[in-house]
């Protein structure tokens, strides 16, 4: 791990030792930070123990130990359970919350915050706890401007890329969520991709050329090409390169497929529908991007 | 479009000029081929017959105008329509046909193929129309060897990477709606993406550096990842980076924050089932891949 130069010396708490807790008090702990921390499970504090830091005996032990708390537990639920008995030990504190959940949640957590005078940051981890204390690693951070300026020196300990999104506490897990949404549509059409390939017994290795040429030379270029993304901003659906009417007959031979090879694609159902849906609408000729009428908010 | 040198000279027949059609046959014209074109409406044969194709008066005409017919029509359901009156016309034709559809369809006509004494390659052009004729233009093959080495030379002309797949006539479409579901998946995925950070009005382009980031640093490299198609091709599981609980929760924050934002996530409720029951089996430490054993055939 790369020790990041800070001189910020500032008492620190976390709780939730899990995969990620761990790793951001021992980057603390790295960057010579006196730090609390707290688990439920009190034996994974043992490494970090070893390492330098105060085990506290509560929750609220560790919330009155720093003047900053950073909390990253499985989920809000498990936090505000946590947080409900509290009272004074709170007021006056800066709370960074790295645990994940939906944008609402922040938002509403942040309104918890403020009601008991609690500075609030609301923060989304977009790497591995193996990637904590790396120049590169992107962490996404809002709340109040001034707050994340004071304590942005701090943040960076846990990665360089420390980005603050505005004033929205929810925007974070939005952009989290966006990102991982984009993960998961990607991760399961190449997995789908090799249910197909099992039906006729080629390999994902096999496979790989091919996949790896069509992930540079096709998706990533449609995904973060610029033009794309300056068409779907304008809703300008204009294509002279693959409209509807195509991609409605690609999905339905994609379902259509799977039936006859007996795996699942419900998956494309929704989408499916939507393209057929503005079709029969007499969209055929518009991009196939158009589906994204049907799913943004207006 | 780049011109590729080939000496060889065979008269062939083009059928169906819709966009991709019309690019296979003006890659034959540019080839110096002795072209004969063919639609339904014949007046997308105007630009070719200036360029020196001959327009046949029919489809069976077409068919017996060449010793080598290349068919891209919309369906094969299109393509059988107007193949089943023809009788001794189709006898010791070599067939090659570029329609999108099922492996399971490109199988049933190699047999009715067979059964004619035709001869039968299926293929599937992975590039659109403004890119035929290109080096690196990826077209998959799949029948016999010999017919396909005895035309590989021909087939260049619409794109020089000519992939052959084996005997199996089903390959180049299973390979081609492999590539697509991954698009699809890709491309759906980005759209969520924006779906949700249309909520609070971030657009695409102030989106674009983390997508593109993402997509660079985080998408390509888990799918084209060597080792990773190796895990799934030994079924290994094993992870030290993300895992199926992990992943169950976070496809429940997507899902719940979109109901809470009002935007849909059906598309990813069938993968959250799937998660969420090998959680429940006791297999929550194992890699989110594990989610391939409920879609692949056994
Ligand atoms: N790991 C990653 O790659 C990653 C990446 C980005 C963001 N995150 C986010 O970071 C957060 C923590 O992730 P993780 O990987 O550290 O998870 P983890 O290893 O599963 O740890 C979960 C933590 O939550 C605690 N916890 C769970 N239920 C509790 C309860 N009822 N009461 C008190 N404490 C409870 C656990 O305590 P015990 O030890 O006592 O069970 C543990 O400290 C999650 O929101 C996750 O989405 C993780
Ligand atoms: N365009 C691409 O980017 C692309 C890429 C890869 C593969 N493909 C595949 O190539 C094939 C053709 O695509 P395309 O882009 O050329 O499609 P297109 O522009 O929509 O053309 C469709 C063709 O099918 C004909 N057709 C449709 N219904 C018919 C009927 N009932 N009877 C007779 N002819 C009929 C049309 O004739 P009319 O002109 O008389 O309507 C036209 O020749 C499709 O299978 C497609 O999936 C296309």
């Amino acid at each position: 791990m790369n020790k990041i130069i800070n001189h910020d010396r500032t008492a620190v708490t976390v709780i939730g030792l899990g995969n990620m807790g761990v790793a951001l008090a021992e980057a603390f702990l790295k960057g010579g930070h006196p730090t609390t921390v707290w688990n439920r499970s009190a034996n994974k504090a043992d490494g970090l123990v070893a390492k330098g830091a105060a085990l506290a005996a509560t929750f609220a032990d560790a919330v009155a130990a720093s003047p900053v708390v950073i909390i990253c537990l499985s989920t809000y639920e498990v936090m505000h359970e946590q947080l409900s008995p509290l009272t004074d030990e709170l007021s006056g504190r800066v709370l960074v919350n790295l645990t994940s959940g939906t944008p609402d949640q922040a938002r509403n957590t942040a309104i918890w915050a403020a009601e008991r005078e609690v500075e609030y940051l609301d923060g989304a981890i977009m790497a591995v706890p193996q990637l904590i204390g790396l120049p590169e690693t992107l962490i996404f951070y809002g709340g109040s401007k001034t707050l994340f300026e004071a304590h942005a020196p701090l943040l960076r300990v846990f990665g360089g890329n420390a980005a603050y999104l505005g004033d929205d506490h929810g925007a974070p897990l939005l952009y989290d969520l966006a990102l991982l949404t984009m993960l998961y549509g990607s991760v399961y059409g190449y997995l789908h991709a090799h249910a197909f390939l099992s039906t006729a017994n080629i390999s994902p290795t096999a496979f790989l050329p091919f996949a790896t040429n069509w992930v540079n030379h096709v998706i990533a270029p449609s995904i973060t090409n610029p033009d794309s993304a300056r068409a779907l901003e304008e809703r300008n659906y204009a294509t002279d390169v693959s409209n509807l009417n195509t991609n409605k007959l690609g999905l339905e031979h994609i379902i259509r497929a799977s039936k006859e090879l007996d795996i699942p694609a419900e998956w494309l159902k929704p989408l499916h529908a939507i393209a057929a849906q503005q079709v029969a609408e007499g969209y055929g000729n518009d991009a196939f991007e158009r589906v994204f009428e049907a799913l943004r908010k207006s």
